[in-house]
């Protein structure tokens, strides 16, 4: 398998967390997305979306999509229930990560640590202010009622909501108010195998 | 099981269709968005992200996220495949559709047609047009390969795109030149026990 990504995207690190967890082996393809490269005719013909990450998978085939990626790998596995709501759970939050969590804090992080906070886009990182503290309170309210997000054990729920969270920071969201949250994140932390982002 | 949601919502939709495929029995709660249904404290405790469609289950248990939903409900069904990777494939539909689809083809239909186009939402309404046509072209692309997104039977990932792309030109988008989609349109209404948006 190829993984077509950036060692620092977060969208990116959900499929290089899962993969060391499960000593998944892959070979990784370094794509800069600021130097347009999801916009070439090659990288279309993988993702017609032109986003990362992207996979290439042993049979040829490429898949996309962070989160559909994440549950591919870690079908079978700890990672993903079997059991029918329990699946739901997991899914339940890795569509409001990709609604309601990632466009405000994963975007902020952008504005701020790959853009440098242009003029131009200080409006648009003003804007993530609110929904992305509405997206971390929410977290913090499940954290308050069960260890995981999904549940007792750690799923792929975690992993999507973990990789931007943990580094939220970058777009200038304080995590300090949320101990639910920051305690989470040490569990995920703890786990072993886990390999920081940026790896390796 | 109840459904909480809004009759002429895309996101409520999924739920009725894919209930309508399946002879899925449920009862049906209006939530009206427009006069902040949605912020009580009774509807915070469903869903604290404040949003519909939410399901109470049998159980009673609520689960929120429209497409968390639908995949729960077609579970074990011919609407969700179990092979891994064509469960990846309908998953990477649905993921495309929350980040890439609905904030733009629904956002404009929301503005048009629930708010009906105040001033100060005609920036926003105007910013969906290219990232609402990239999102059909997407779809276009793969209707031109395979009769159906995830390949060569209808799934969930029709019924995710389905929901909104419909009532596109709610929003002002036109479907005109997009005979793939067009034709995929007619496909699902001809399924068998298939209902329109709003029903009954
Ligand atoms: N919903 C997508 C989002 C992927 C995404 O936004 N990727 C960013 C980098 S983190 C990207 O490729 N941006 C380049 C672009 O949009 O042109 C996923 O989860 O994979
Ligand atoms: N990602 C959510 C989106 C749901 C959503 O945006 N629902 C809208 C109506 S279609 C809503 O409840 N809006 C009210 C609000 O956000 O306050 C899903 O797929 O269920």
């Amino acid at each position: 398998m190829y993984i077509y990504g950036d060692r620092f995207s977060g969208n990116c690190y959900k499929l290089v967390l899962i993969s060391a967890l499960l000593d998944i082996e892959y070979q990784w393809v370094d794509v800069d997305i600021l130097k347009d490269e999801t916009r070439t005719d090659t990288f279309r013909a993988m993702n017609p979306n032109t986003k990362i990450p992207v996979v290439r998978l042993d049979n040829g085939e490429y898949l996309w999509e962070s989160n559909a990626i994440l549950n591919y790998l870690a079908a079978g596995s700890c990672y993903l229930p079997e059991d029918r709501l329990a699946l739901a759970r997991v899914q339940q939050w890795q569509f409001f990560e990709q609604y309601s969590h990632e466009p405000y804090i994963a975007v902020a992080r952008y504005i701020q640590r790959y853009l440098g906070m242009p003029e131009e886009r200080l409006a648009d990182y003003a804007a993530t202010r609110a929904p992305g503290y509405k997206a971390l309170g929410i977290m913090e309210q499940q954290l308050a009622c069960s260890p995981f997000l999904a549940g007792e054990s750690m799923t792929a729920a975690d992993i999507s909501l973990y990789a931007y969270t943990h580094v939220a920071h970058e777009g200038g969201f304080d995590l300090e108010p949320y101990s639910g949250i920051r305690e989470w994140l040490q569990r995920i932390e703890d786990q072993p195998g886990y390999v920081a982002i940026g790896h390796p």
